[in-house]
Order: structure tokens, then C-alpha cells, then sequence
């Protein structure tokens, strides 16, 4: 039988930010509905050359298929050689039969369904008339949380700080060129928080960023940095009393920004208030005033992972990109 | 970069047992010396497909690479369609920067090497003059179980038995004309435990089948069948006494045969004699009479794959087997 390759360009120009929007919502749902067996994260550790690999792996009973991604992060490979810091391959197989489908590049899937997931949590739960963004990081994952955003919703002003001062031009350039929304670089957390509507946070940080004097009533907050023990972008004492909502219970109290909170003894596991596939499922209310803090918690799921792929597989064949190899 | 891909037929071409044998053992050996990182295996399970999928992964500081194998069951595809029933594919990733290396068909590379583990367990526990070895089972891992065996034992009767008789035929065809030793067909599990000096079990059975009372002093077991929770091919009660040696103390007590001496009481984990890569070490004494049962329970290590895959693919480079596609 003959399996799909797909090349990181391949990817490019099979996905869309929308239908990787609509795909990713379908994908929570599904996960909520108990269509979705997840298996936890598995994760390796090379700290002799500054990596680690995780592995998400999925599967999906509504499209029938079993995903598996494996994403490297090796954080001197800019230094050392030509190739990227992330790296990630995602292989699509078939669920009723195990035959392996599809095997892509995976390191933008893995951006635009982080984004994708962020943007979701803003259509659901930030005030309707959100104008104002803070962004945390000025990488390649700020850029793909803003893009998706803008799909969504009606942003007018960027207010983005980094600590890496020299990303920001560029930072400023492409979102400003690829959304036409005025990017204002600031040169603390506090100038870019002020007048936030929507906060996203996307960096590394393990000693948090924004104290809780600077979120002011009403604000959303996408935590998406924080995604493994140790890493923390907000003061944890921002999520007494707020809505706090994640894409998975089990791996936000283990490794997202969630398990801060409650490590640190400011919130129990039962204050979270859902997780996100029950806000599209309905089963609960959204924002319920205009004062709420909401939260949204990502730490990237591997059904977020499957639906893409899935959907970049398709768009794939159709417009016959790849090239195939026999395996078996 | 360029990722080299090797299909069933390039492994086979890549492999040979021997080889496999020494790659093993130094896996082996690498675990029990600290250098490897193998996280727990996942499962998926796929009922409404009658299918299973497992992932095994590892990090080899040796060999400085990464590997991930994803292997399927479909039972019914026989059946369904012209797919094999097991379905693996394993990938290969530089340890040092994340690059995918190589991706390959990964069935044959597990049975060869769980073939390669029986061995090593035999020339390192079995009686040295063992001659009859009683095979339970008539598939694809009964085979190869011979035939790595005859790589490094000089054996001389197998008696095979199994209960899906009519494959019994076609394996006895097999491994003569593979390994030139005698065949003998046997109708039960007794006939085939006669004066056996190795006894290799390598069925899907959930009821043991061989009875404490069939095993006489001096038997070396290798307990390939049973790897996960449920599956069962010895008689409990023979544990009692005997010198277990587990590939993977961790994995055998949740998923091995070793599980069901201890979840019935016979044994407790602290009666689990070593790891054979202890034995490889030279760390304790091998068999210490004649009389000694001994047991080596196998449920297959994620460094097994990693050696026998890193071995793969740099003998493929040498001969030029394969193609490449440039994920990245």
C-alpha cells in the first residue's frame, strides 16, 4: 500500500487557518464527548544537547483515525547547524486497519492548532467588544496566535513585549503586514497590559511575567507558554476568583500554567471551571459579566494534533501534493 | 535535510540475525549501564476494529539517537482486506538535533528482534547441551524464535505445537528448510514438553497452557506470548523456585508473564532474579546447576528497536537501499 509524504511546504499549502479553526472546535467537542482516546504525553529528555522529544498520539472514533506526533525541541540547533529548534513529524494512520496513511511534516501544524485553540478561547469567552491585545513573546507562536485571532474577531491594537528586544521589530513588521492591525512594542509587561482586552502569553518563562495588579477586571487570558512543570508566564494569585477554563483537565493541573495555581495552594483541581470541548458542546455557561477574568489554559492536545492532520491528509490528496512511498 | 525511508523489502535486506543478536545484546547491556531512556509504553486499544496500537519509544545516549516505533494488530484483516494483521513502522531521530533520519517498515525489525532476545536468553540461561526445544505456536515469532536459537545453540529436535493445527504443516516445511533441524508435530502440549530442553511460547493465549507438571528440571523457558495484562501461556505455579530473569522488570510485572505469578500470589516482584542485562554485565551468576528451571519473560523494549533500527540504517547508507524525501 502507498503512504503519503508531505513536505513542510506540502503542509503549507494544504491548511487554512479557518478550517483548521473549525477542525480543531470539532476536535474538542469530540474529546468531550468521549470520542477520543488520549494517551498521556510521553516525553524524553536530552539535556546534554539542550533537547527534549514529546510524543502526543490520538485516537479519533469520529474520522477513525490514529495520530501520533513526535516534536523535538533542541534549543542550540540555531547555533550548532542549519536546522530549525522545533521538529515535529506527525504519521496518520488508518484506525479500522492500522495502515499508515500519511506522514508529514508536523512543526507548523503544531503552530497554527496552538493558535487555532487560543483564537477558539476568545470567540468563547473574551468580551464581545475586544479591541486591545497584550502579547507575551515575540516568536513564531505569537505571531500564529494573533493571525488566528484576527480570523475571529475584530482586533484594532497589538501591544506586544518581549524580552528578546531584537525579535520585536521583525515581530512588529509581520503582523503588522500579514493582519494590518498597529503593533505597539512596549518595554515592560505593564505598558502592554494596560488597556488589554485579550492577554496571550508564548514564551519560555519560568518565573512569571504579569503580577496580578495588572489584569484589570474583564480580561481573557491565553496561557499558551506554559506546558510543562516548571514553566510559568501569570501570577498564580490571577486565578483566584476567575473563570478558569482548560483544554485538558488531566494535562493542565500536570504541566500548564493551571498547575501553578494549584501547587501553589491558590486554587483546588475542583475551581477550574471546564474544560473547553464543554464550553462548544453548550454544557455550560460562557463569560457571564464584563468584569469575569477568564483564563484559558492550553498545554495542545493530541486530538487537536489528529484533526488537522487529518484535514491537511485530505486537502492533500485533492489537490495532489505529496509524493508517495510503499512502506509495506 | 533528507530523510532516507525504507520499505519492508529494504529491511529485509538490511538485516541479518546475527547481526541483530549482537545489537540486542548491547541494547541490553546499555539499559542496565543507565544509558537509555525508555518511557512506558503507550496503548491505544480499537475494539470496534478488533485492533490494538502500541508506541515504543527510546532514547539510546550510546548510539546518540531516538527511536519510535508504532505498532498495530488488526486481527481482522485477514479477513477484511489484503493487509498484514501486524503493522509496524518505526522512526529514527538524531539525538543530538532532532533530525528525522530515517523512517522504516518496522515488522520485521520486531520480530527479528524478539527472535534475537529468545536466543541471547538461551545461550546465557539454557543447559549448554540443550537439544529439543518445545515451540508453542506456529506463526511468524515461532520461526523466528528457531531461528535465531539455531544461531547460536546447536539444536536438534523442535516439537511444535499449537492450536491453530493447520498451520502446523506449513511451519514444519518452513523451519526445516530453514535450519535443517528435525520438526516434530505434536497434538498436545504435553507431547511436545517430552525431554524438551528449551521451552519457547510465543501464542496470543489467555489460558496457560502448559501445565507446572510438564516442565522437568533444568528447562530454560522463554516467555514471548504474553505482553499485556491478561494474556497468559505458563502455568503460574512453575515461577515457584525458578530463576526469573525479566528484559524489563517494569514492563514484565505490569504486562508480562511474570504479572501472573505475582497478581496470583506465587511470587513477589523482590523473587524477579535480574534484568538480562544484568546477566550480560556479568553482575550475578547465570544457571548454577543443572536442575535450575529457568525463565527469561520478554515483553519487548523500546532499545531493542532502537539498536536493531540504528543498525538498519546505517547498513541501508552502506548499500544504497531506500529513497529519500526531504520532510524539512
Amino acid at each position: 500500500m502507498k503512504t503519503l509524504l508531505l513536505s513542510l511546504k506540502d503542509v503549507e499549502q494544504a491548511l487554512s487557518m479557518e478550517e483548521v479553526i473549525s477542525a480543531v472546535e470539532q476536535g474538542y467537542i469530540s474529546y468531550n464527548e468521549g470520542k477520543v482516546q488520549q494517551p498521556d504525553i510521553v516525553s524524553m529528555e536530552m539535556p546534554e544537547n539542550n533537547g527534549e522529544t514529546d510524543i502526543k498520539s490520538c485516537y479519533n472514533k469520529l474520522n477513525e483515525s490514529i495520530s501520533v506526533k513526535i516534536a523535538s525541541g533542541f534549543y542550540d540547533n540555531g547555533k550548532n547547524n542549519e536546522l530549525p529548534t522545533m521538529i515535529g513529524t506527525i504519521l496518520l494512520f488508518d484506525g479500522r486497519n492500522g495502515a499508515p496513511l500519511c506522514i508529514m511534516d508536523g512543526s507548523l501544524i503544531t503552530g497554527i492548532r496552538t493558535g487555532a485553540a487560543g483564537a477558539i478561547s476568545s470567540k468563547l469567552l473574551a468580551r464581545k467588544d475586544s479591541k486591545v491585545v497584550a502579547v507575551f513573546g515575540a516568536g513564531g507562536q505569537a505571531r500564529m496566535q494573533i493571525y488566528a485571532l484576527c480570523q475571529v474577531m475584530n482586533i484594532q491594537e497589538i501591544r506586544v513585549y518581549s524580552e528578546y528586544t531584537e525579535e520585536l521589530p521583525k515581530y512588529k513588521e509581520y503582523v503588522e503586514r500579514n493582519t494590518k492591525v498597529k503593533v505597539i512594542i512596549c518595554d515592560t509587561p505593564e505598558q502592554a497590559m494596560k488597556d488589554a482586552d485579550i492577554a496571550i502569553s508564548t514564551t519560555p518563562s519560568k518565573k512569571y511575567l504579569v503580577d496580578k495588579s495588572l489584569v484589570k477586571p474583564g480580561t481573557h487570558i491565553v496561557a499558551v507558554g506554559a506546558d510543562m512543570a516548571g514553566k510559568n508566564e501569570w501570577d498564580p494569585e490571577i486565578f483566584k476568583g476567575a473563570k478558569i477554563v482548560n483544554d485538558s483537565i488531566a494535562q493542565c493541573i500536570s504541566r500548564g500554567e493551571t498547575r501553578n495555581a494549584i501547587i501553589s495552594g491558590i486554587i483546588k483541581e475542583s475551581d477550574i471551571y471546564a474544560e473547553i470541548g464543554e464550553l462548544l458542546l453548550g454544557n455550560k455557561p460562557l463569560r457571564e459579566s464584563d468584569d469575569e477574568i477568564t483564563i484559558f489554559d492550553t498545554t495542545g492536545m493530541g486530538i487537536q494534533d489528529n484533526v488537522t492532520a487529518a484535514q491537511v491528509y485530505e486537502i492533500a490528496k485533492k489537490k495532489g501534493l505529496g509524493k508517495y512511498f510503499e512502506f509495506i
